[in-house]
Parts: structure tokens; C-alpha cells; sequence
């Protein structure tokens, strides 16, 4: 099997990030979001939706979606398992790994995208047609992750990691998040002890540099 | 257990389905989202975003996302399987559910909250914060649902149903997207027979009056 992605973007990293934690090396295909080669029709043929990343499976089947790919990992490798253990677990982690895509990874990115001059007419990744920038939604999206800070602190103020005493698929998002916001100059709070003691330990470990 | 939940929302209804093809029946509780009690502090406690559904657990612990609800419930009750049965098709329904949730669901939302005068000031669901509409965001909203549409006639013109030859957690939230569809006046445009073939199977299903 193949990956396709991009070192520069923050999904690819989120799977990265995941097979380190995993040990487990796959073969990547580097697809250049900077040169637009991911809406060039020999990646459209891999994804129709012009994203990464993109996992090609031997049997050519391609798989997209980080939480997807990630989860086909977790089922070839079950340790050491990232995704929770039992039902419980593993939904405590799928719920919060989505309040960190949906209220700070999504905020980073509305605020990103709709910010950026270069995107000014490409304002959402992957689609072809023209989508021009809101700089509204600009605003939205930062409030929105002052918002997303705000949740992470409480998390960590009950639990050693994002869902629980152990590290998971969360805490890799969770830290993906934090550092894509330095894209838009955002951090931890420094009254956010809770959250920074974290970020510390995640940002530590050999898998970060994935 | 218990379900907190409100049968006038799309994303409970995703639950609602997903349980009557387990044949599984729950309590419920009704948030009941037209007066606010979803931002009221009883609810906020159980769920501090304000949002529906929310399964709160025997042992006082509350699960929210839909998503993350239904897995609870596929490991618990693991017939039939919507969620997949091996790596494969777990990663693929995955993969379908979330094009569905973000090319369709969140473009609907979008398009619904930002035209809807009842919402002119709070344009994001359970957001306390006053969040003004933007007029410009259910334009893109539009634009995304008639992509939505043609990706999942695409799908189907594969495929019996939306992840393969059997029904799952993908078919749900596509079932659950067109119904929501409504509400902007948007439908399955009539040159797509094999998104209309599928909808008139699943929509006929007794779950879908769950």
C-alpha cells in the first residue's frame, strides 16, 4: 500500500504522527499542494475530492479521510491501540478526537483560508471551482478557537492526555491543531497551565517530528 | 442509559435509525431545541457545547457526537454490523460517512443557519455567543450541496448502497442529509436515477420512521 500526502499540510501529519506511535513504516507519495498538483487530474483520479491524504490500498481501492485511514491502521495494528480498547473508551476518544476537528481544527483552517491572499479565490482546499475568501468567516473561525483553547484547558484539567490517562488518536490531533494555529499566529494561553503542561509531554515525543 | 435528543434535529434522527436496525430500544429524554433548553445550564451540564444528541452513561458519563454514540452502540450491539466487519470496509464506510457529514450535512447547515431569520444572530447550533449569519457562507453552502449531490450519485452508481452491497452507517447520515436537504428546499435532482433508486430503498426501511 501507498500514502499519498503532504509534509507541509496538518492531516497528513495526523497520520504520520499515528504509524510513529505504531512503528509501522509505509511507503508515501509526496503530492505538492503548493504547485496545485493535488487538483491535477492524475491525483483527481486517486481522490475525485482533491485532498490529502489518500492511502492506496494493493488492491487499488483508495482510501480517504485522516480518520479513516486512521482507523485501518488501528485495525492492522492494534498496538499500541490509539483508538480506545473497549466501547467506553473508544468512544470517549472518537467524541472528543471530533470536538478538536470540528471546533479547532475547522476554526484554524476557516481562519487560514479566509485570510490568506493567495486563497482568495480558493477558499476551501480541494475543490476546483472558484470559492471566493469571507472575510467574515475569518472572524468566526478565530473566535471559534480562542473557544477550541478554552475546551482543550478543561480536558486536561481532568486527565493526564485529551480522553484519559492515555495517549490516543486525540492527543495527536490535539497537538496537530495547536501547532497548525501558529499558522494563524494563534497559541496556548499562558494562563492555560493545564494545556501547555501537555503540550510539553505530546510535542516530546519521537513521533512530533513524523 | 439514557439519550438526550430532540426528534425535530438531523443528527439525532442518525441515532434513532442506527438503533432500529439494531432493534435495540433506549430511554430518551427530549432537549427541546426550538425554546433553548439546549443552552440552559441543566442541559450545558450534561453537555457544555449545547448540542444534541448526548448518551449519558449508567455511571453518570456523558458521550456527545453522533458518531462517536454510534460506536458505542455498534460495540455493544454488534448485530448487524453498520460500521463495517473487517479493516477494510470499516475504513470505507468510515470514509463515506464523513464525505457525506462534511460535503453535504455541514454544507446544508451552513446554507440552513445562514438564511434562516430566526438564526440572523446565532448562526453556529449551540454556541451561547452571539454569532451573526453571513449571507455569503449559505452561497457556499448552496454550491456544496449540489456537489454533495453529484458525489453521491456517484457512489451509487457503483454500488447498491452508498459503502458497498450492504446497508450502514453511511446510508443513515446520507438518508438523514436529503431529508435535511428540505429545509433549503433542496432535493435529489431528478437526472440522478441511481441516487433515486437508493433513497426510495432506504427511506422505505422501517428504521426510517425511527
Amino acid at each position: 500500500m501507498k500514502l499519498y500526502e503532504y509534509k507541509g499540510a496538518p492531516s497528513p501529519r495526523r497520520i504520520r504522527i499515528f504509524l510513529a506511535e505504531k512503528g509501522v513504516n509505509i511507503a508515501t507519495v509526496q503530492v505538492d499542494l503548493g504547485s496545485g498538483e493535488n487538483l491535477k487530474p492524475e491525483y483527481l483520479s486517486i481522490n475525485p475530492r482533491g485532498l490529502v491524504p489518500t492511502l492506496q490500498l494493493d488492491d487499488g481501492t483508495c482510501i480517504d479521510e485522516t480518520m479513516a485511514i486512521c482507523r485501518y491502521f488501528e485495525e492492522l495494528y492494534p498496538q499500541p491501540p490509539l483508538m480506545g480498547t473497549d466501547a467506553r473508551s473508544k468512544a470517549i476518544i472518537e467524541s472528543r478526537t471530533r470536538h478538536i476537528e470540528f471546533d479547532g481544527l475547522f476554526a484554524v483552517a476557516d481562519a487560514f483560508r479566509n485570510t490568506t491572499p493567495a486563497f482568495a479565490n480558493r477558499a476551501l482546499p480541494g475543490v476546483t471551482d472558484p470559492v471566493a475568501a469571507i472575510p467574515q468567516l475569518a472572524q468566526r473561525g478565530f473566535a471559534a478557537v480562542d473557544r477550541f483553547f478554552d475546551g482543550l484547558n478543561r480536558y486536561l484539567g481532568g486527565n493526564e492526555y485529551v480522553a484519559g490517562e492515555r495517549f490516543s488518536n486525540a492527543d495527536i490531533v490535539g497537538l496537530c491543531v495547536v501547532d497548525f494555529a501558529r499558522w494563524i499566529k494563534r497559541s496556548i494561553p499562558e494562563q492555560h497551565s493545564h494545556s501547555l503542561r501537555w503540550y510539553q509531554a505530546v510535542s516530546s515525543r519521537p513521533s512530533a517530528k513524523a
